[in-house]
């Protein structure tokens, strides 16, 4: 299969009719929060970036294939979350499809189920945005990070969706460890602090953080500091892998 | 719109295809916690509750209309909690047709997109389960309320849909207040203990237990007591509706 925008155009008895999968693929760090979105060269808005589901895939295979060909990250964990259907999801048929007829060369009915009413399978993701080398979208006029606080205006319920993404994101996050891909292998208890913060949206008391980080063992002081100024040089932490990996199968409760 | 098995197999057209609701309705009495589940007539296997997508609906109405067509019950609070879409999900479409056209009188083609792969929004719910009366499914030899840990042989990935609900729902009761449907206007603090323990499928430290709930503030001591021994008396306790309904808006922490 090579699914690529002429594919569905030309095939699109070979992909699930009337379905979406949404990605709403979420990046951190250095205390910043920012989501990736593609702008369509025909509509001008921002959407997540999306795809269709193969009918020789899983909708879990076809959201990590598409996840794959914006970021080139192989190994994302993408949590599938909630499905958004509601009856105005589908665009204005006929311009979309003289647009896509401009784009592709080839000509396009408007009574393809692409231009249908559809529903959005959606996912997130999380990882370190700084480590992403973003992979343009065929019909897209550009592609980047976003702040999620910021968000330019978006396609369809789209905002919703990254609302909804984050809302998931803070609930897994009192239920399963977070960190070993967004933090250096050894880390200060003030950086680990901050991620949470940053994630949840919130001050959180550094006393009480670190009480419950630390009795629930997933991490371990080392014997080794680092210098961050003239009279600063606080202690370096690592996860405990065991620990982490058996939160990640068994969920711990990690309520800040 | 009818809605009804003759309906889709008439007019597939006004249907969203390869799309499926299925709702995990579950049920609590007293120290129980049930699924509802209904056996079709050709196959004797069980299955989760489920229909089809109108054009006219969107998906949460479509899984609102479907539960209410099998329980009675007008206020049910469905949850969206996953997709579930591998490639093998579909039915075997030539034994299937024949047996809906036995069933019906009416001549069913193979080809329709019901017997084709399609992909399930899955939702659930909670409920009492002694106050649900029960509607048949008229294509269903039986609907009846099975214990989570004694399920029949289910349908495809029925299996895992309910474990997943369960797991969503064990996530939710640590950020949503429940029990106001579950429990009397006025209860005991056991009463609450074993709803929350038998949600959990877990045993909760009982002085703990009361202690979080406690200070969460949804729940009032009265200054009535309830006779259920000659020695013993203990106090009701109501929901304060205002710190409850506020937690359903905000969510609150009470991670036993």
């Amino acid at each position: 299969m090579a699914y690529t925008v002429l594919d569905i155009i030309q095939h699109p008895e070979n992909y699930l009719p009337n379905i979406q999968v949404d990605n709403v693929i979420l990046g951190y760090h250095d205390k910043e929060l920012k989501v990736l979105l593609q702008q369509t060269i025909a509509t001008n808005k921002w959407s997540i970036t999306g795809g269709y589901v193969g009918r020789a895939e899983s909708t879990d295979e076809a959201a990590n294939r598409i996840a794959l060909s914006r970021t080139g990250l192989e190994k994302l964990f993408l949590q599938q979350f909630r499905s958004f259907g509601s009856v105005s999801r589908s665009e204005d048929p006929e311009k979309n499809a003289a647009n896509m007829s401009k784009l592709t060369g080839i000509e396009v009915k408007e009574d393809l189920w692409i231009f249908d009413r559809f529903v959005s399978l959606a996912y997130y993701t999380l990882t370190d945005f700084s480590t992403v080398k973003i992979k343009k979208w065929p019909l897209g006029a550009d592609s980047k990070w976003w702040p999620v606080n910021e968000l330019p205006p978006l396609l369809f319920d789209h905002k919703e969706i990254i609302s909804e993404a984050i809302k998931a994101l803070r609930m897994h996050i009192a239920f399963y460890p977070i960190g070993y891909n967004l933090l250096s292998a050894k880390f200060t208890l003030p950086e680990i602090h901050a991620l949470y913060e940053t994630i949840l949206g919130r001050t959180l008391d550094e006393r009480n953080f670190q009480r419950k980080l630390l009795s629930s063992g997933i991490v371990t002081k080392l014997a080794e500091t680092r210098r961050i100024g003239p009279h600063r040089a606080p202690f370096l932490y690592e996860f405990d892998r065991a620990k982490y990996n058996e939160g990640l199968q068994r969920g711990i409760v990690l309520a800040f």
